[in-house]
């Protein structure tokens, strides 16, 4: 491809995202808001190291910031050029999406959410499962600027589906994690080994993701890896308690899952990795998983 | 082995998984309340029909029966014979086990507690998952008893650990199907396609047994097959309920899940499968899976 | 007091609040959308039905409507003249305050949320509580105006506060209800009496608004007379949540009662008084308070 | 009369309980297990301080215990002589009640549940709500046994009636206590003053016994007085959640309640007042309601 591609945020997913792009495209340019993190970027992966300018009038500009209101304020600041297309990994809030998509129509350029799933990992490897929302056309143009850093690619629905999709996807794996701390609670003040009983559950009709990968990985090793952090959870659960009531859903199971996550964000020590949201639990039953 | 076993409970369960017995075990005596039942397996897989009376005097007797209180009830009227092992593989109370074992002590008997998970393709399979409570050597002595059917054999603690693991997974089952029928109404009300969104989610981490299984083979495709009574759910999650208040443990999503599923019970149609407690949910949104 | 004084919306809160002002306005002009029922209470309590924008051209504009997107809208088309008050009762979003306060300063005209407790028999015997937002020396000139049909006038803070108090004590309503509900369902089902029950909780620490009035008035007589719609309980509980969410508080047991209501509501006959709510619970348990 | 009443168990409610007593019976025998509190009362009101198997022969035996479990092991121990009247103003179970009709009958004794409400200043003051649960004869020989310390006697139903409907009565005010405190907080966060807010909420459909009486008294002006014991109330609505499972009701409220004053329980200061469940709150929010 002549195209070329930029990568505005390199945070722990961006940085090992932007590091496929090379494979795809001549030219690479990367941005971050610690500048630092973008020459280490270009050293490492052969990228270009550029200002917020420079890196906003690419073809393809890819994006993975904190939050829907960082995506935009540069968006607004530094619209791209035309014919280009914005693809946002942010975990984002699908009324920005359709608020972007609109803004970008003055300049002629296109706007799609593509938030990924697959932690750091997953961003490692190019595996990552990206769920794109936005137009058709949009999204066959952009499919193959994706591909680098993707195992899975889906086109989920209209702008903000699939920041909707991620918003859930979070939001199940949220309720997942304190479901399965409160269990596992329950079955240690009772004697029974959490090993064993995470070995059964694993192929059996209870299993996640949780207990699959965050619990061994995480939890029961009290190894709590800062990947994802728990306030970002805590956002991304508020987003799809939004998403419901934005259409006036009764929620009661989310709701009550957001409202957990929410106070373990509040009361946990900075830093903390999602998976430390047990530790507010653990703090009101003296137990501890391990 | 030249051991008699016996099966007492052809229900959806019991019937495959005493389907598997004759492979290592000479004589295999099987018992249901409905009489025929028991015949027709006889005939179809070599057993022998015979009275409760004579099952019960078996060297290995299973049980698979809907709750703690009919084991209990058969077992306090045909105690089984010095040296026999009851293998239990009711989703059963810990309480009960615990009463069991210390009930048969005079009879020289042995009682395990040992519920499966798999669902009827996996007792058909044989390849069951069999979480088991007791004491070690009794474990040990039964092991190759359970082989026939399971996939997987695990001695997960003292007696009631195997129906605590057993009531906690199917709790977390519970909260699973729940949390995804609001999240996935919640994308439908907002545009987005089901199918597409659950192919996200299967490689992301808010995947569960529910979104790899029940959604797309009962929920989705609206069959909701009797597998899996919805009334027995909402006892299993009455079970680990009461594991966790019998230690004074608060668990507000665990408590939330059970309230709603004893609801869904409630307001059910008779013979729903535990699938259908999405339908109370779309009885309030007017919105269908689908 | 020589002013002259509107009030917009002659629901069954205003057409019962707006009976009192002509004890202290010489011209007291209504106006309501179906306009025969400002013609019929220009009838009966010597007002003057007059069009909209005549209404707006008031000194002190009351307004009750259903919500605050209704209010604005009149508003921002009919804005008052200098110098007016514009006094908005009805039961709306602390944020619609702070943007009509910003609103109408470009008119020199000043807005207070002044919404008012005290359901329809408070509104007629002119007692009803009114909970002020706003800048102190407008609810000073306001007070007397307000006076007519008030037992207590309180000023409760900045513009929104008002609003606030008020969605905070409709929740508490809400709640109150609901457990209410469930209590006495437990009760009815353990064989008490619930007139007995009432009887002792409302001299107890248990008594709430709900087991002095709701109750007997409308609930256990089965009355449930239609003088405060379910669907304006639900709004009101939303309001209350998006409160404690504009400074993620965590509300667990808030959010919980606001998704009961908001299912009551949408499951909900048409017409159904908020006391209504407890039909749907009577629907999973098939007990009937009475 | 000229019988002989006795009282077992001088806490802060009995204590003030007894002291009523010397108005209606010539002799009043007091018993607890720190028997210095019964030589104080003896000292300060005119009553004998005995030991517990002389005050279980009196003619009426009063109770007031933390626990049924209490109650029932001194029953069990010191059976009451025929024709004795048992009145057990515990906060007990309902289930216990059952079981102590039954006991006492082997000995011509009868047994009431007949718990009561009014906190300390309304055993001070003789003024307490009896919620009586038992025969309508047994009731009504007890009845003017019972009149020195109460305002309000109600015979509510069959045995364990009484203890259902206070259990109800404490599951009440735990709802409204908690449910005052997210609003409240909500309230505070958004700039509303509280001593306002309570008092417009005190005038209208939101007010509760938390909002007259525990809000003002205990919350917000920090003071916390130690009258009722936080575990005690966790106690108090772990028996209603009982109530209502042994019927297999649903309970979405009530259950989320219960877990979170059991938190609020087990981690709170030793020696806490039940208000200051409201603590656990504060430590989640970082604000405190003053």
């Amino acid at each position: 491809m002549s195209l070329t591609a930029a990568f505005v945020g390199l945070g722990a997913m961006g940085y090992r995202m932007a590091a496929h792009l090379p494979k795809s495209f001549d030219q690479v340019l990367v941005w971050n808001r610690t500048f630092s993190k973008a020459q280490q970027h270009a050293e490492q992966y052969g990228t270009q190291a550029v200002s917020i300018e420079q890196a906003t009038q690419a073809d393809i500009i890819f994006s993975c910031l904190p939050t829907s209101a960082d995506v935009e304020s540069i968006i607004r600041q530094y619209p791209p050029k035309a014919g280009a297309i914005w693809i946002d990994c942010t975990s984002g809030e699908p009324e920005s999406a359709k608020r972007m998509v609109e803004f970008l129509k003055q300049y002629q350029a296109d706007y799609l959410d593509a938030p990924v799933s697959g932690q750091t990992i997953g961003a490692e490897k190019g595996t990552l499962t990206v769920m794109v929302g936005g137009d058709t056309a949009v999204f066959e143009r952009a499919q193959t600027a994706i591909e680098p850093f993707a195992g899975l690619i889906k086109h989920v629905g209209e702008p903000g589906a699939g920041f909707a999709v991620k918003a859930v996807n979070n939001m199940l794996l949220a309720v997942h994690l304190w479901a399965t701390t409160e269990g596992f609670t329950a079955l240690k003040a009772n004697g029974v080994d959490l090993q064993s009983a995470l070995e059964c559950i694993n192929t059996s009709s209870g299993k996640s993701g949780v207990t699959e990968n965050v619990f061994p990985q995480r939890v029961l090793n009290r190894h709590f890896p800062l990947t994802f952090a728990l306030p970002l959870l805590a956002k991304d659960t508020g987003i799809a308690l939004k998403l419901a009531q934005s259409v006036k859903l009764p929620t009661p199971l989310l709701s009550l899952t957001q409202n957990l996550i929410q106070t373990a964000s509040l009361t946990a020590a900075p830093d903390s990795d999602f998976s430390a949201a047990v530790k507010l639990y653990e703090s009101w039953t003296k137990i501890t998983l391990e």
